[in-house]
């Protein structure tokens, strides 16, 4: 009864009102887990690979992607697990009934062996999962170790580009001189690309925001869009023309001015600008 | 990126906006479905079984319930495989890996009989699993069988009050002299309780939705809601202050304006009003 306010307020940046209370649904605990391990002598094998579980139609609980850039991150953190010759790892959890993840299992270990992993690591007991996770975990922690500073990416691409993507990500970072690495949930498309840099060099934080706006605009171009899970926020604002039509901007200013119209929620954050398609208190 | 207009615009009843294109997710076709079918000699004992079915954590694809009524219209359309003597008809579907299926048809065939099922039908074959459907499916068409015109609810509840509504309903029949048949989705709570009569009595249609509003409120009153799945729509405006308070339609009358200004789209429907707690062209 009503419109829908439930999918309206989640994912609105705290732009349209307060939540004082949230109900949740609880979904049983998957019968069984099966977690796999790739080794990969290129990333993107890697992440063809990852299209290609995705391709057959399998739809894992997690799809993570490390490259070497991490790899080396973690290894200079001491964590010795993946080799140092790997170009990238790729990590499958597939979770449901027994039948079912036992033979789903089975083919994402034929998909991952096809599409050129060097390796595969199948996790025989909690203690083995807990251990093939402990790389991707601690990966954004690892991250000092090649770089002062990091500035993350959370742009999204079909998952069926995302190799096209990680190859312009590369030559990104070629042009501009920079190191990206790429740590990222390649189930959902979601990709997190990270430049590490030191915030002392002169000029450097322009080149490391231009670079962002790069890897933005590549995920745009082939179909995806400018944030997967952590928002526009106020950097993302100038990229919004990317995606949205001024029409569809007044459209959301609209709403926006319907919850809240003396603008006090989150001030400056987006659709809060008095219109055109300008933006309050952004910019790049 | 911006608010998620899908969710807002879905079930606005037109309100909104004009959708121009739908993109649709498929899903993959079931491996395994199973049709059991369960005669009762009360139709709360049915009520209590399809509540114990949700309750043993099983979420059928399919909960129907068909009661004497219907059975009696049904038989009065020469759709003779429901005994005239059961007070109930519980039809259960469940699909998925054919592992789930058999282990779900199983526990929902003991639940049935726990319940006092008198029997179980379970159909071997795609030809009678269409059999076991027929009577379900039929239903709103065998109606004429019972009266000239029929006028149906859509309430929702919470589904562990399935019974006790049900039971409030059969008093609003005797109290208000009517006849009030039950088909309706269990498995969502969705009872669609239908008066069937002959709108030539004088004073009868105002008899019948008088009826339909008690109906709603014993909804309410135990927690569930106006509409399961056919809206708001003119009729039931005048009942949206027993769900909604006085700030929730503001909130609501602020969002239709935010789209549709002029109140052009869908004119009288739910929160195209001025304001206040009324309502535009409904009445009952």
């Amino acid at each position: 009864v009503g419109y829908d306010l439930a999918g309206l307020v989640t994912g609105s940046e705290g732009n349209l009102a307060f939540a004082t209370a949230i109900v949740v649904r609880l979904l049983p605990r998957p019968e069984s887990v099966r977690t796999l391990l790739a080794l990969f002598g290129s990333a993107l094998d890697a992440g063809d690979a990852c299209s290609a579980i995705i391709g057959a139609g399998i739809v894992p609980a997690a799809l993570e992607f490390v490259d070497r850039h991490v790899i080396e991150a973690l290894r200079g953190a001491g964590f010795l697990d993946y080799p140092s010759d790997a170009a990238a790892v790729v990590l499958v959890e597939v979770e449901g009934l027994a039948e079912q993840t036992a033979d789903e299992a089975a083919r994402v270990h034929a998909v991952l062996l096809e599409r050129g992993a060097t390796e595969v690591r199948v996790a025989e007991s909690a203690a083995e999962r807990a251990r093939l996770w402990a790389g991707r975990k601690g990966a954004a922690g690892a991250m000092g170790h090649l770089a002062p500073n990091y500035y993350i990416q959370d742009g999204v691409v079909p998952r069926s580009r995302m190799v096209e993507v990680l190859a312009r990500i590369e030559e990104i970072a070629e042009r501009e001189r920079l190191r990206i690495v790429n740590v990222f949930h390649a189930g959902d498309g979601n990709l997190h690309p990270t430049v590490v840099f030191d915030a002392r060099e002169a000029g450097m934080v322009e080149r490391v925001v231009e670079a962002g706006a790069q890897i933005l605009r590549a995920c745009v171009d082939v179909g995806g869009t400018l944030s997967g899970e952590h928002g526009i926020g106020l950097e993302k604002q100038a990229y919004l023309d990317w995606v949205m039509t001024a029409e569809d901007q007044a459209a959301q200013r609209a709403l926006k001015r319907a919850f809240d119209p003396a603008m006090r929620l989150n001030p400056g954050k987006p659709f809060s600008g008095p219109g055109g398609l300008g933006v309050a208190g952004a910019g790049v």
